[in-house]
């Protein structure tokens, strides 16, 4: 390839600017920043444009800009496929081909399409759906996050724990909409007639949001839900307590180790395609 | 006895198969894996089942899961009762009565027979109490749980300051009924004409569950109330703090002790009819 | 005082049974032990009293108790008042006359005299008011806790932090009320026309209590209260990180002293007629 | 300026007794402690004068009051502009003027004003805004405390930590707020007709607040907000831990610090016109 030297100035440049690992300063490079920044607005829009009342005044401007947007993500993906041939691993035609099957690929892949279906679709539903994957742009904000990584990584040393939890939360759960259930049901068929539907009032209880849209008006019921919500307090505190740890854990590693080097960093937390060759 | 030569390799092979301290691989035999999968879908059946709109759709699916989980759980339970005699305790027809009568033997019982009774039950609340049985045999999959033991035990070390704070939220619940009692039961006779009723509002809002379907809306009850709101917090607080180290402290003692041999594991939680002999 | 040497045994034996720093072995006494008891049943009875349809049902079984339980704790109260007399401080008439308005000593007869007074009574909040004051009896409770104690002294030490907690509390409702005020009294006059009508629901909201009897429904009224509502986690960590430090010190401390002899632990925690003489 | 060496002892002395770094004592200046008092009483006048009962029975009260703590503010105010020249960096006319301009001089300036606009303004909203500007006055207790200001550096050092917080309430709250928007849109169009719309559900629930105005009807919505409310969860559980430590690593930094000359406390924590010049 004789003609490779001549590019390889500009391919470079655009992979140091779009590939998180490969920016050889602190932090974000520009390009990265203004996607992150346009990504938000993105998001923005998308969460705006469902309203109707919103959508009837501003819809021509929401447009507008999903337009200009979509023609940034577009040329912003394309610039992806053509630098990711730095990458020994994405080299050639195929290369590039096994690049946009990759993960992240996808992602960016499909934070563009559903503008064009936007323009076609008609039914309610579809459009709905719609709209809300023009919202997985946020997806895309997780590739530059190293801390949520931490966070991730620690929470998974405590998985276990955290299972447990959960298990007991089932028990608590199955535990306490069985008991209204039976006391319950006779009284209010609607809304405790049957375990599932008792298992609406038991999740609203014991994770103390309280809704109170259903509740117990037999005496047995009001004692049975009030040993669940005091049981709900014990409920929280298993998982507070061990997530409180796992995030302190996470963050004061983060902490200590701000003193590394980007190419460790990257070694720690490889992503496809985000890795860049020496 | 004669025959029992030939009988051992199959009587050991189900022993160790179905008693958790007696496996000498780690974790979980395959017998009880299987044992734990058919037990969550027979409790998921017994929960669905009690939905009326979903047991007049698949009322025939249900019975037919239903009857075979009852076939496969009763002939496990045969095979435990059988096996028993692998332990000294439970050897020849005296000790598997013995046997029998222990609590988790019972349980298994339990867990089989609401299914015989259902066939012949008609009355509404029998028929609901039934079905409530069936969900009984969640409590097996207790047996094969020693870390929900690292955490009782972890909890029963704390037990004195636990007491304290269910005495602590004890007066409070008292206090706060009684101050509420004595200056909103003449505008809500209904809700709050007696402590015990109060007591219905005072649980839900120490606990922070606030239901909202009985608030005060006396100016002196709304203030009170406001005051119990946040002694809720200091409440909340209590338990929170204990719970949460000791759950820390289970789990950490736990995680520490996984290279223990199974030996001393089940020496440390030794239960009916689960220790084998050496 | 000749006689004085044929009282002493009986007068020292009420003393050291009734009074929890005299009692030479470990624990409670069993006069104390029994007391307890029938302050809790008191207090239980007390509380069912209130409700109209127990009292209809139960109203002389309530009666019967509540008159053996009077007589019960004018013995307590007379022994007391007579067994004071082996503290030198209260010798003679004039030193039971000294003890009798002693702090404790006042909380005794109150919890006798309102017994009395509801034989008499007869208007409806007077009525309910003795009622309340019956449970007074749970206060005398608090005479033989000395865990308590260890509590208040441990939640003392740090009130400096949690007057801080209150002050950011107490700026928070303010600020949050007087935004709602600000910007839903016009759409709800009767929930938000004013600040202090706007606190009923900015307290609900910072406990995360939530009734949800008064919510916005402005679209910035709602803004702010998704703020509110985010503010209260803070608002609710703080005390929480702190009185659970307070907790877990306090109880630590008390496990770490229980090898101490009773005399200290009576040194650290005197009560009026509460210290014996050695 | 001859006359110089005459004012000083009485400038002296107000600057002394004005700013909080100037005072030679420990803890606050008589006069300031003074100035507290009454700008808490002045704060709750405002807060008693929004709710039209209160004021249609004691309004010729609440005026009284109010004149007279403007006065006592406006003379305040005077005497701090005059003590300021105390100050290097404000003498004569034009460091006057300079110091009117600093923050807290600003916000001193603004606690007075209002009482002085509310006597012509006619319209509701002008009016229930110029309310609120009394309760600035609360603003002006932020000037004498250090503790606050150490929460805040203790906070601020935590700012990543919190804004990862931050960052992934608002991921679970976009994210609960679209599926129930998918969901239930079309059962509910008033509550969950677009996404701004399910944020409202979303952040009662994720908060655990749980006002209960608005709540799922359909199976799936249901399904989706129980997971949501199992979520906010460990949403809660990531400040809280953050936050609670940052509230103990401050106040234990504070208390270790409490033996530390007023010299060092005001180099800590300058602000413009609290320093006194040696």
């Amino acid at each position: 390839m004789p003609d490779e030297h001549d590019v390889i100035p500009m391919r470079r440049r655009f992979y140091r600017q779009l590939y998180a690992g490969a920016w050889p300063g602190d932090g974000m490079s520009p390009l990265n920043r203004l996607v992150c920044l346009l990504v938000i607005i993105a998001a923005t829009v998308a969460v705006l444009d469902t309203e109707i009342t919103l959508r009837n005044r501003f819809g021509d401007v929401f447009f507008g800009i999903e337009l200009l947007l979509f023609v940034f993500f577009a040329m912003e993906y394309a610039a992806r496929v053509y630098a990711a041939g730095e990458d020994p691993r994405y080299r050639g035609v195929g290369g590039r081909l096994k690049y946009m099957v990759s993960f992240w690929a996808l992602v960016d892949l499909l934070a563009i399409i559903p503008f064009l279906v936007t323009l076609g679709a008609n039914d309610a539903f579809v459009l709905r759906l719609m709209r809300l994957l023009r919202l997985m742009r946020l997806a895309r904000l997780g590739r530059f996050s190293e801390a949520i990584d931490a966070v991730i990584s620690a929470v998974g040393e405590r998985r276990y724990e955290l299972l447990l939890s959960l298990l007991a939360a089932g028990f608590l759960l199955v535990g306490s909409s069985s008991l209204l259930y039976l006391v319950e049901a006779g009284a209010q068929p609607d809304a405790f007639g049957s375990i599932p539907r008792a298992l609406w009032w038991s999740i609203a209880t014991l994770t103390t949001v309280g809704y109170g849209d259903v509740t117990p008006i037999t005496v047995l019921g009001k004692l049975f839900a009030g040993m669940t919500a005091i049981a709900g307090i014990g409920l929280i505190a298993m998982p507070t307590g061990v997530l409180a740890a796992a995030f302190s854990d996470a963050l004061q590693r983060k902490r200590a180790g701000t003193g590394r080097s980007s190419d460790e960093t990257t070694a720690e937390t490889p992503m496809p395609g985000e890795r860049h060759h020496d």
